[in-house]
């Protein structure tokens, strides 16, 4: 797979990529751009070369056009290049080797800390601040920013990966980047080139069938058959690129099935709370 | 500004569109997909004109291509086209006509209903659906998947809006679109061809100084500055797009001084629990 292009693909070879021959959607309406997205992998190994003179600043400025609730504009962004501090959210964060690597580690940030500010500045009470609802419209915020960034450096030819581990220990995480409270480390995101080591291939989702829903929600009838070929999917897949074969199922309950799987997220409630989300 | 093609622009003028001439950053690296990022605008004015075959298709596997977490994609969409349920959605989103207007309404689903599923199926307990981390990690998940929908549906000529105000009322909603325990409308987004009523200049932002840290938060020295010149510009910025020229601080008081402006979303988290989402 080393040698495809995969923003030059056809839609019916990116669709087969993403969904397996069996599992495609018929191609619709096609262009560079839904190629590049189509194209998506996340990357886990990095060459040490540093980016261009200006490429955080497009990164940025690719994340601020994204949608905003109310335009209140709830995130910012921490660019990290110190390789001390990059070692030490590493460590954090199950010892993920690529936080090192990477040039350049993206802290994305869930703020409202901002709005505080302003508050004491305009002598105002802002009452809607301690809801559930503003820390979910700032992590809405901060991700739609992100994926802004992701679409914006893979057009560059750098490669990147959403770190949501940076939530294994928030309050740590929180010293090691000095957040003041009113802001919380919705999840990292490592950016860089990716080293000829990194996984190559594209991976597959589930079918459209089961995402899918018109007018109204309704489970699919064929579910379990889907999950199923799914399975088979993503067995062969995992074969092919050198990781455990499991199926997607085994996968999932690895994942969810016991509590120690979160990895300290099962204390976020408490964490948040501590950096100033009351979460009413 | 109506005849110009934002997607064209040079990153000079794209930066200084979304930031105001003196708040751009300097022009760093540049192609066309940026240049689509920059670009966007939310439009709440649609005309009526169906979308192209197999557009929702490319839509959804753009979203299915974004990063998820643990390949766990705990999220689904529901396209609605039904003009009864698109007037019922308005009703419940502060009666926002272009929910009506769009050609093509989709409701994005944080979904955890697919994993009790597969728990059931298997006869395995998932110990982790009760915690906030899992309804983080579904709206998180969503969040990424409708953004890459957005930036394909822009390259394809169409526009977007997301709609928070469908968490105003969530057990409605939740029931106009026949919503299943463990699943909850994290945001709607209208798609459809702008009208030539719909706003055309793209919503200036807060300048990087105060949005980009590095290596640690800290509160920008001239923070007030800037929002005192970021006033200044979204004031101008609303006398020519014909808004009440309020500032962008007046706005977030507005918009965050009293619980009422939530519109009901303080009760978010007793809704939450009542669709399945215990938020431990």
């Amino acid at each position: 797979m080393d040698s495809v292009q995969p923003n030059i693909l056809s839609a019916a070879d990116a669709l087969a990529l993403r969904y397996g021959a069996e599992g495609a959607p018929p191609a619709g309406p096609w262009n560079d751009h839904i190629a590049l997205l189509l194209s998506h992998r996340s990357v886990r190994a990095y060459r040490p070369d540093a980016l261009p003179d200006g490429t955080l600043e497009t990164l940025v400025a690719a994340a601020q056009s994204a949608a905003t609730s109310s335009n209140l504009q709830t995130w910012s962004v921490i660019a990290v290049t110190d390789p001390d501090r990059k070692a030490a959210l590493a460590r954090l964060a199950n010892n993920q080797k690529h936080i090192e690597q990477c040039p350049l580690f993206l802290v994305w940030v869930a703020d409202i800390s901002r709005n505080r500010r302003l508050a004491e500045q305009e002598g105002v009470t802002l009452e809607v601040l301690p809801y559930q609802e503003t820390f979910l419209v700032a992590a809405i915020d901060a991700t739609l920013a992100a994926q802004n960034a992701t679409v914006a450096a893979e057009s560059l030819g750098l490669s990147t990966v959403y770190i949501g581990a940076l939530r294994n220990q928030p309050t740590e995480v929180a010293a090691v980047v000095g957040l003041v409270p009113g802001t919380f480390a919705v999840f990292g995101m490592c950016v860089g080139y990716a080293s000829s080591a990194a996984d190559a291939e594209v991976k597959p989702r589930l079918p459209q069938a089961v995402v899918l829903h018109r007018e109204t929600y309704g489970v699919p009838l064929q579910e379990q058959a889907h999950r199923a070929a799914y399975d088979s999917l993503m067995g062969a897949f995992s074969t092919r690129n050198g990781m455990a074969a499991d199926t997607w199922t085994r996968r999932v309950i690895n994942r969810m099935g016991r509590i120690a799987a979160l990895s300290g997220r099962d204390r976020m409630v408490a964490a948040l709370h501590a950096l100033g989300f009351e979460l009413k």
